[in-house]
């Protein structure tokens, strides 16, 4: 199993790019009947017209490239690590059944916490790219994590 | 059916408040297995020791806050109306099984888009609150919105 990741593990400019998932029509259908029931994300003949054929909703990008971080980074973060949001989150190309999504992901800035001193915040721009290698989501989040305990 | 809401429609001020839907655990569970596979997500009993039981993953919480939008709403917005993306998102307390979210939505700013006359830009504010009317999620959010055809 791999180490845990600390607060004082991370460093600016350490990126780490993940294999692709293949979204399916299927997907793209059964999430957004759920989350997000809009014709282009939900019918292939009507998003014909509006999209020129089925696009995936943002939101579903924005949840395949959580997935995508969660399963394709090379090690695993300490327990009590957060997500504190998102300072920005742009979908800039749409998203359709068959595109193969990766994710690059690179730490931008780490900050100790003001008021926690036993965390930190890591901040990290995420790269959401197809098979083309073009970009579909990019995204600045933050994180809150924990430091390592002082060993007795 | 409801008229369509184009740009012009639009003014700063404007809201809405939907009614609430209840998150239940077993759709916890299921959407974070899918997209955010961490324990404190997708396991009870792990979760008591990490965040006091089971929380809901951030991006299943602004998936539901777009499907109360969407659900929500007492008007349908004019086709071809797209979201640009988000200018920030702070998930500000654990949502948890039973709880029911609803969606306050005001209208913060109305522009005109400089390289679309055609269309313009609408950012609202999402609150998401629970129960208990706290917000567990704050949203600013844009979307870009066809103006009305000039008729004939």
């Amino acid at each position: 199993m791999a180490d845990f990741m600390y607060f004082e593990d991370f460093a600016v400019g350490q990126a780490i790019e993940t294999a692709p998932v293949t979204v399916t029509q299927a997907e793209i259908i059964e999430f957004a009947k759920k989350y997000d029931p809009q014709p282009m994300h939900t019918d292939p003949a009507a998003a014909e017209a509006i999209t020129g054929g089925l696009i995936a909703s943002g939101w579903h990008t924005a949840s395949i490239t959580m997935g995508l971080m969660i399963t394709g980074r090379p090690y695993e973060i300490a327990p009590g690590t957060l997500g504190l949001g998102v300072d920005s989150l742009r979908w800039i190309k749409p998203v359709r059944p068959g595109d193969a999504l990766r994710l690059k992901l690179e730490v931008v800035a780490v900050r100790e916490s003001e008021r926690q001193p036993d965390r930190g915040i890591i901040t990290s721009r995420f790269v959401t790219v197809n098979q083309h290698d073009e970009p579909v989501q990019e995204m600045l989040s933050s994180a809150i994590v924990p430091r390592r305990a002082i060993k007795e």
